[in-house]
């Protein structure tokens, strides 16, 4: 059975040393008192639930899946899920980035993505249930009416009750425009939604004593297409005026979907019967209301890979170690063993390094979007509001896309290291696997991810956003150009900046002219993309490490951080000169293909 | 569910229009009456009973997987498994490419090729209990005594009796050497074999009346290490000297795996506990006996991973037909629907462009390696014979590892284009990808190929299997080289093959200093060499393509041909440019990271 060690000293070294988090936070009054020992002793626990509640529960959730009881829609989730989430409430962890007024504890969003990681790493199914929550809480905070944040905002805070995103429907996925399901407005201001509902996670289960549904529907007099829906909070029970359980609303799970993976998390078919709901925000701008969700469900699943690339490199690495296989082509290293253990052989760790070089990129990713996140939303100074926006908005995609495309890649080298013993199911490394598989998918694929990203993102402002991202990348380049020391980080950053500036107007040009070249084009963008942004964040882990070392330090860690960030210049960054040429091929080799593809 | 066409019109361009197999074969004597006619009504066949009565258990299958019972060592397969190999064995299909003195057709070995990529298409796990026998039965025809042949090899071809192959123990998988099954010898002249194997495929199962294993072990006196192990065929039942069965012997199925997929085949824990069997060849030489078996095992895992690509690339495409979301960026393409067929996006067409081009080039290699095995067996010219097998043992390493990695990243992309439709188990796209994903493990996992190739059959026999190759390619793009119209195929392929010599030179030189060079180079060498390859299939493919069309065939089969070309050459084929930059950067990178695997 796979075990996990939560990476608390890269988080640090990122938090405080990378990024120099409270400071920079402390810029914002509400997190005017925080103190990095705080922050510190909050991720030492969270490590600590993680590793020692949800992570045993791991391999037997997947073992067991959820099971749902059709007669009285019921769902028992596996053996003890129940309860770590109950530890997971008494601890107050659900409350960590919430508002003091309903109950929370007011910590920056940075240190709820820390917690997030590690409980991805431990249990992506088991985190899915509180982790749907955070997206219901921020919609309704953003949208909600005094009453709905009155009678929501506190339960979800204190975990008491968990949320749900119920968007897709049968014959809708991407394209929420065509969504077909009803909301009726009833004489008391109240609607009724008729409707299905598929693939929704956490859509029914045992956890808590309510779940509060965030259901897009449409009002009987919207225009057609993606400007007629709207939003609605539907509980499960009813709620009372005094904040008492009602009566049961008719919102249904009436299947579980057969999945690849995440088993442990039931994904719901629901059926709307008249179900009693109040409307989120204004009629028929329910998207731009669930878009406050998306995005942060967005970087929720990056997070959700990051967490898998960490726990398989951990578990592929001591089998390395462990495992005796054959000898070093150079001659045996273990002579007293009858083989060497299989770390010995290059291509072992290139597996290794690839996860371990994927998995510190993602989270300073991460960190640095979490960062954004809290600066956009409070920042005082508006300017820095809105280039925190304008920048997040631009990683967002990459951070979803890039982070969960890796973390497929990670997940099946670590799997690999294990030969096969690897595609065997109490190992758990084929289960990371399968859990990691469904992240390229879900909250918007990869595909989809690449066209916000390129249409939108870049093309989109006129490639604004980017040149603010350029800007600072830029800065970076010009302080160490002159450090000799950091040539071989910053020489293939430099060189790739340069080429993307070109590239992006090369195609802003060619789109314009014809809009299938973005589309054409979008998924090598974002790789490519993707990789600048990585170049940069290892470069900056890089410098910090060589100064410590310069200045004397003999902590091994900051000589594991340059050996990673070298690996990682070496042998995945140049994905980049063939991603580069595909991108530039041009869209007909993909539309004049009828007669291939008849 | 999954359907599944045979890809006959493919195969048949294959067969007689590139590689003309039926004059190139009929310069072998035993092969001298064979027709085209033969051949194709064959495939017919084939294509139906795979398509009719082992594709529909597929999905099934995969759900029930197999049960042990403990008590009797008796697997049951899943529901129908055992009534299509029935209906297999009345066909006479195990008996295809087996020798008529045994009860086989003798057919060809491209013949057997073709049966099985359509049967692994339909169901890979089913295919694997027959597909086992052809390993023993090709080991125990060429190094069996007369008597092991007389009471094996007529039940094999029949299909009564399926075969095994037992290498892997606990303890060793990769490195045989380390394997402690011991056979001790008896009075009679056979042995007694005790000792505990793993991940034995079809190990026990229902469906024949006896099972053959080929268990490879230590005789007492036995060198340490691969010089002492022996090859041994153990039987199930034993057999009389009439040919009926005797006494059960105790190689026991002691536990199934559970695993990612393949489910529907039996992988068995298997118990010798003082089993009789007989020696094959001589002692402490059985590794080179098990190499027979092997190589064409080899052959056989690419070839499970082209049905794979096949298969879900067929149902991608109708997917893509058929679910409507969102519009061309372009403007809408099915203006009476509510959105358009997915397929007018040009990502989805290159997921599913990316399944055909490496399910064609596939198939090309495959049916390519079938001939020149049927040359190396049983060609007049000695010459021919020795190049012919030189070059399939070069391109067995390809055969195996690049084919399965693009197989998996094809069987991805293919499930990618169903969204989240793709997770769900009913819809079967996720069962290819978990079958698929075996098969860069088993045989020799894919870094295992890499070093075969570079390290065995490149710098092993310097360069001669290389250059042998390299002057066929040599010969078409002479040939071709002032054709304008092939240049679009013929100047990458060039390009390739001038790089990939002076890069192979390199590295040789690297390698001779440094072993461990080769090691941090062959994974991305094995994906440049499998390039050199397909880009060269693809030529001979768009030249025939071509020549038809300019002769005036409106067959649109050519035309889809030609995109499909364009297609790979266009957005596969730059993937060289990372490859060999990161093959260049040499090992350091990999080894020097000590801190970073601490």
């Amino acid at each position: 059975m796979p075990s996990y060690t939560p990476p608390l000293r890269d988080m640090q070294f990122l938090l405080h040393e990378v990024f120099d988090s409270v400071e920079r936070l402390k810029a914002i009054p509400r997190y005017a008192e925080l103190d990095a020992d705080t922050v510190n002793a909050v991720l030492e626990g969270a490590g600590q639930f993680a590793a020692e509640v949800t992570q045993p529960l791991n391999l037997s959730g997947d073992s067991e899946g959820c099971t749902l009881d059709r007669d009285t829609h019921t769902v028992t989730t596996p053996k003890g899920f129940k309860e770590a989430y109950a530890q997971f409430v008494a601890g107050g962890w659900p409350a960590l980035s919430c508002e003091p007024e309903y109950g929370g504890q007011g910590l920056p969003f940075v240190a709820n993505q820390c917690l997030y990681e590690m409980l991805n790493s431990a249990n992506q199914a088991w985190t899915m249930y509180p982790g749907l929550s955070h997206g219901a809480y921020e919609a309704l905070h953003a949208y909600g009416s005094d009453a709905q944040k009155q009678t929501y905002l506190g339960k979800l805070t204190s975990g008491e009750w968990t949320g749900t995103m119920c968007l897709t429907e049968p014959q809708c996925g991407t394209d929420l425009g065509l969504l077909t399901t009803k909301a009726e407005p009833q004489p008391d201001g109240s609607y009724r939604l008729t409707g299905s509902k598929i693939f929704i996670s956490a859509g029914e289960h045992d956890m808590a004593e309510n779940i509060v549904h965030l259901v897009l529907a449409r009002l009987p007099d919207a225009p057609k297409g993606s400007k007629g829906i709207s939003l609605f909070v539907v509980p499960k029970f009813l709620v009372n005026d005094d904040g008492s359980l009602g009566a049961r609303n008719p919102i249904y799970c009436t299947g579980l979907e057969h999945k690849m993976g995440i088993h442990g998390n039931a994904t719901a078919q629901i059926s709307l019967e008249g179900a009693a709901g109040t409307l989120v925000g204004e009629p028929n701008k329910g998207l731009q209301a669930m878009f406050i969700m998306m995005n942060a469900a967005r970087l929720g699943v990056g997070n959700q890979s990051l967490g898998l690339t960490e726990v398989a490199f951990q578990n592929a690495l001591a089998y390395a170690k462990e495992r005796i296989q054959m000898r070093s082509l150079s001659g045996p290293k273990a002579k007293d063993k009858p083989a060497d253990p299989i770390l010995v052989h290059p291509d072992v760790r290139r597996s290794l390094l690839t996860a371990k070089a994927y998995a510190e990129a993602g989270r300073a990713l991460l960190v640095y979007c979490a960062l954004l996140v809290d600066e956009h939303l409070y920042h005082p100074d508006e300017k820095r509001r809105k280039q925190a926006n304008q920048l997040v908005a631009l990683l967002t995609p990459i951070a979803k896309a890039f982070v969960t495309d890796n973390g497929f890649i990670a997940t099946n080298e670590c799997m690999q290291v294990f030969g096969g013993h690897g595609y065997i199911h109490e190992n758990g490394m084929e289960q990371f696997v399968r859990d990691a598989r469904i992240n390229l998918i879900y909250e918007g694929t990869n595909t989809v991810q690449s066209l916000d990203l390129l249409g939108r993102k870049v093309l989109g402002d006129q490639g604004a956003a980017l040149k603010l991202f350029g800007k600072e990348v830029a800065a970076f380049i010009e302080a160490e150009g002159v450090n000799e020391a950091m040539a071989e980080f910053i020489n293939p950053l430099a060189f790739l900046a340069d080429k993307l500036t070109k590239f992006t107007t090369e195609l802003g040009f060619k789109a314009f002219t014809s809009p299938d070249e973005a589309g054409g084009a979008s998924v090598d963008y974002l790789r490519v993309a993707g990789h600048l942004v990585y170049a940069y964040l290892f470069a900056r882990m890089a410098k910090v490490a060589q100064t410590a070392l310069a200045a004397g330090s003999t902590d091994p860690f900051y000589t594991a951080k340059l050996q990673t960030a070298r690996f990682y210049v070496a042998r995945l960054f140049p994905e980049v000169a063939s991603r580069m040429q595909t991108a530039r091929s041009g869209v007909a080799n993909l539309l004049d293909t009828d007669a291939a593809l008849a």
